[in-house]
Parts: C-alpha cells; sequence; structure tokens
C-alpha cells in the first residue's frame, strides 16, 4: 500500500474567528456569516468553472485543535453537541475536529469566484485554516435519497449559532474539547 | 502557519475494482454494490455509534492516479463525464481523482459495522484504497436548501454505472485521464 505524503496546501481561509471555543461548530449551522479563502497564485487557474456551483465542499487541515492537544488522538469523544450530556462518541460517528487524520469538511456557499478568491458564505473555520482541496458540490453525488438516519444527531435540537463554548454545560470553567 | 504532516491510514478498502478506468467514477452512480471498509484494529472504537447512521464520507488518499501520472497537476483535465466534448474544466469545479492534494470523497451507505469492518454500498473505490477519516452524514450539515446550481453537471446526462472507459469517445484507443 501506498503511504500518503504530506498533502498540499492550495490556500487558507481568512475569517474573523482565532478560538476554537468560539468558532461556530458547522458552516450550515451559521450560513449568513460570509469569509475569504485565498489560494496560492499558482492554482487559481483550478478555479475556472467553480463559480457556476451554488456550494462547493473544502477539504481543511484542522492544523489548530491537533496543536492544542498533543498525544493520541481518544477514540471516543464527547461531540460540543453533547457537552450538557457529556456522553462519549467513537470519533468515526461525530463531525468534531480533533480526529485521527485532522482533515475537515466544509460546505460552503460560493459567492464570487475572482482570480485566486473564493468569497463564501457558511464559516465554520479558524482564521489562517489551511485548505487542501475544493471540491464541486453536486446534488446527484452528494445527497442521499429520503431522509437518512443520523444517529445520535437524530436524538438532539441544533441550534444555528451553536459554538463550543456556547454548548457547554452550565458551571463548566474550562470546556476542554474532551 | 502549521505545515500539514502525512495524513493517518486509519483503514483500507476491499472491492473488486483494480483499474481506475473502469472503476464506477461515483458512489452514487453504482449506489447497490457493496464493499469492505477494514479499518486497522487500534481504530476500531472510533467506530462506536457509526451504525446508527445510514450514510457515511468517506476521506480516502486516492494513491493510484497519481501513480499513474507523474510530476505536476493539470489544473484544467477534461473530466470523465465530458470526455465526449473534450471540454476541459478548473479541477477545483470538478470531483476527478488526479488532484493537488489527492483527497476523495465517497459518500457511502453504511450496511453493517462489525468489529473494525465496515459493510457498506456504493463503490467508486480501487481495491487497497487507504481511507483516512470516517465522517457520518449529518442531514442538518450536509443537505443544502433547495436545489443548488451545480455548474457543468447541469447541463450533462449522468448515466448509472458510469466509468471511464465507458465514457471514453467512440474510436478512443487510449483514453488517458488527461
Amino acid at each position: 500500500m501506498s503511504q500518503p505524503v504530506p498533502p498540499t496546501v492550495i490556500g487558507v481561509v481568512a475569517s474573523p474567528y482565532t478560538e476554537t471555543e468560539r468558532t461556530p461548530i458547522q458552516s450550515s449551522l451559521n450560513r449568513s456569516e460570509e469569509a475569504v479563502l485565498r489560494l496560492a497564485p499558482e492554482y487559481a487557474d483550478g478555479l475556472d468553472g467553480l463559480a457556476g456551483f451554488d456550494y462547493a465542499w473544502l477539504i481543511t487541515w484542522l492544523h489548530r485543535p491537533r496543536d492544542q492537544a498533543p498525544g493520541p488522538t481518544a477514540l471516543r469523544q464527547v461531540p460540543y453537541l453533547l457537552r450538557a450530556q457529556g456522553r462519549r462518541i467513537g470519533i468515526f460517528a461525530t463531525r468534531g475536529p480533533r480526529r485521527v487524520s485532522p482533515i475537515g469538511l466544509s460546505l460552503i456557499r460560493v459567492l464570487a469566484v475572482a482570480g485566486d478568491t473564493v468569497r463564501f458564505a457558511g464559516v465554520d473555520l479558524l482564521d489562517g485554516t489551511p485548505v487542501l482541496d475544493i471540491k464541486p458540490y453536486v446534488t446527484r453525488f452528494d445527497r442521499p435519497p429520503g431522509e437518512p438516519r443520523c444517529g445520535w444527531f437524530d436524538e438532539i435540537t441544533i441550534e444555528d449559532g451553536s459554538t463550543p463554548s456556547g454548548l457547554a454545560p452550565p458551571g463548566a470553567s474550562q470546556p476542554g474539547p474532551s
């Protein structure tokens, strides 16, 4: 089996967020806020055609959560959305940022593509997050039929604008990402 | 900016496909075929809770397309689905496998989770493809509202079961991935 090499950073997100605890946990919970992805100029030609899509996936390198918590990744973690319950879930059944391979998946709404810059809406990324790839959202490929079961997410209420600190149980002084 | 390190391979897909040209181009175009993801045993605990989800994303390392075409990645390529027209598109507006960071995104239907093994339906991966991450499909996060514009995909007919070789224009002897 060929082993992965470091992925190439094609660009960086400029966002207003500098702390994980105060960053919206998903772009879909913060659909209206805008931010900018700036590509390295040598990759700008790869954006040709992207403006025809309403949505795209950003594949990102989640650099900060790993920096904050060295050592092996816990395989069961308390998701931000379950902080009040303190319930642990296998990380491959969560969308949290502390992962074995710290790769993020953000669904953004493409607002404008100009030169090496993509202006988008739907921000769940820290300022400076490295972007590894952009893939257009294709309904035929990315929307499963019907109303799929979504595990533990089906049991909870998910509020727009949720952030980790906003989801901490009352009285928690230092709600670590566990 | 912290530079990415090689992502960790958490497991490997066992599929019947050994040639890119004969592999379905998207899992959604091959929804009923089944395959198996086998995790490295040390990551099996991370699957706890995944069985409650109907769908999941596999983040994969597209090892083979890169092996076949050394050198810098072309920033405009003819997507498999546009081979008949020979039309080039910026790679960040395509879903093809030859990417700057060779990272794949496959939407699978979770059939069974047992120990370190995930049996799934929807196969668009070569046998032996390294898997870097699994994320559960969450409708609230992953389904944009309405009927999004999907760029050049909106202009074409997309057939179930499409493979690169099946999409080659008539008479093409060696339909390279451009």
